[in-house]
């Protein structure tokens, strides 16, 4: 790549262990070839009803935290796509897994769950809108990295796989076209709050890179947690 | 009346000087009749601009405050109808009167607007979902009834009335239905934070009729301010 | 015991499993026999001190939520107490065991700590400071107990004890007055907002006694990680 | 002055017009002369009790978003001078001039006092730890600019002013030494959030520029509300 690297590149750069480990997850190799076992798939599902629940109030947290009208804008459109929309999806989803949004509601909140929102959640609260967007980016556009690359994968299998409408669903243009917005976002506010240039000489950017790292590692442990239902 | 009153009901009888001064106000009545001087409806008009997008951002407090999926959705919609729906309708209904959003965004916020809006936010930092909501519905659930009156009330004039769309638009189905589902929110939020039968003994009720009152009183502080522009 | 329960006893009471989990944890035998591994030890007290750091921003929050003045004095005695008082005892002490407070702001702080303490800022985010104080007493008040339990106990042993320190720390008169005044402050907010009378029946109780059974739990939680260091 | 502007020195620069309006108030200059009217004295004496805990609230807001164990504790140290000690202080200053703290609870809050605490609240819950000192910064380092100019003016008459109690206050050795670390932190914060150098090019600056002249015009209003209750 030629260039300056933007503030997302340069964060995975930064954190590209993690960044790694959460994108290339064992959990995300076996949706990829069918051979996740249903129970952990299931076991995701139901927790990732309640992650959608918690992530989307961070992200209505965003909207609290902007100053320009332009984020107030695109943050309370994502609140939108993710309550009004992508939760009937989930929900409509998790159905046809067999699981009704009154056994989701019921459900206990898993510790690997709970941490990894409730982190964000306060990134938010104690820093500013950069922060938040930082700490809120891994989920938004790492599965928007991991839909892409499943689908781009020639190792990938579609045919038969019953993890396929969720591949596509993160594959699909609705969900790219949002995490494109979401990325234009990030680059827009940390230039705002004046992170340009050598951003990686900023003060700040040992804590956005420790909040971005800990995001990712918290997705691994959400991977894990799928994992450990077998 | 026959039964109960619902703790809106309740709210409107205990501030009733400071309810019924916003709701009849002047402004309020010189709008009806058409005598309103222009200047002092765009001024009020560039302020509502500013407040609106303050008072969305209360209302995305109200989605990381809440607690039940049912208010998640609820106030998620509804930021997303004053930040997406109506903030367009608002600035396209500007245009109509020669402000451009590019004028709208330089207006410097008038006291009685920021007074306001950080007074219904700290409502809700300091407060649960309920503090927050009886400090918001002064306005939301004000509007639809100020509407309401205009258009049943035979005085008011629409024919050749400078300000038919704006009552239109309030006494219209859309904001009609969303001060609706606004109003069961508040009484089910209520009654699930322990305000229900004799609420009005409740140690909470003095705390929540002043959050409710004050709020009413900074309508009138909103009106006139935009009296004052003559 | 005669009489109603106060909020404390209830919770305690319906949350007795976590509870008894936590103040009887096998953390907390070993530390009375002197018999738990430096190393556990070791880890615990630099975990506690990260802890402490963001428990004080928790009791910090308290203070923004108060809406009376015996609660703004008291959550702010609290923070005090935490951040200018303890933070400095446990600094010393920590020196005793050979670790520097540079060691100490450098230790990577652990999921279960993290988690712990952003559940417990979100619980305040989200709701009042009843939702907060609730989510907040299981470390004030449950140290407390712990350490007249220990003092109490004829089994524990100080004599050549390398734990006595902490023990007569917790069970000594000072913090034993800090939790007094936490209890009553606690019995003085539940009243406030609503709680009085046959309060398992309000319909916050269930919220509630989730809070703090998951406050317990992640106590819990803590002493594991402790122990998890040998 | 040689050598580079200091942040603070640099918004008071930016906003000079609004800054002298506050610092040398006519209010400020009757405290000065004694020519004061009682009335207005004890007008806003009873309104900066009811200040003093709202802008408590706020510095406990800055506990909630500090990320350094130094801002921790330095905000941490604020908030029980302000909380424990100042409001002891004024409390006993009131009786001295026939306030018991009973009636001062009583007082209604005048509008140019809550519009001012909510507005820092805000610039702290939608901002980070720098957006909200700037904002926090003109009542603290403002009345002790204002204090030592009293002080050291030979205008101004200590033998047989009323307000000689007041002046001397804000003179005084502890509250000049409170402002002065005050002041360092704001440097440090800022500095630590990317403010270093040519810091007026920082496309943060208007903004920070903007909530430090708005606290200082609302210290105007706050004086003029003084004033206005003759």
């Amino acid at each position: 790549m030629s260039g300056p690297l933007s503030v997302y590149q340069a964060l995975k750069a930064g954190a590209a262990d993690s960044w790694d480990g959460y994108v290339a997850h064992p959990f995300v190799r076996q949706l990829a070839s069918g051979a996740l076992p249903e129970a952990c798939f299931r076991h995701y599902l139901g927790q990732d009803y309640l992650f959608l629940l918690h992530y989307s109030r961070a992200w209505a947290l965003a909207v609290v935290k902007s100053q320009e009208i332009a984020d107030l804008r695109q943050a309370a459109a994502t609140v939108d796509l993710l309550l009004n929309h992508e939760l009937a999806l989930h929900v409509k989803y998790c159905e046809g897994w067999g699981l009704s949004e009154a056994d989701l509601v019921r459900l206990p909140e898993a510790d690997a769950n709970r941490l990894y929102t409730r982190f964000v959640m306060d990134a938010g609260l104690s820093g500013d809108l950069l922060d938040l967007l930082v700490a809120l980016i891994p989920c938004s556009l790492g599965y928007a990295e991991i839909g892409r690359r499943l689908a781009d994968d020639p190792a990938t299998r579609l045919d038969g796989n019953p993890y396929r409408d969720w591949i596509e669903l993160y594959a699909g243009r609705e969900f790219q076209e949002g995490a494109a917005l979401c990325s234009q976002q990030l680059e827009r506010v940390a230039e705002a709050r004046g992170l340009s240039g050598n951003f990686v000489a900023n003060p700040r950017w040992p804590h956005l890179l420790k909040l971005f790292e800990t995001a990712c590692r918290l997705e691994i442990g959400f991977w894990d947690m799928g994992l450990s239902a077998t």
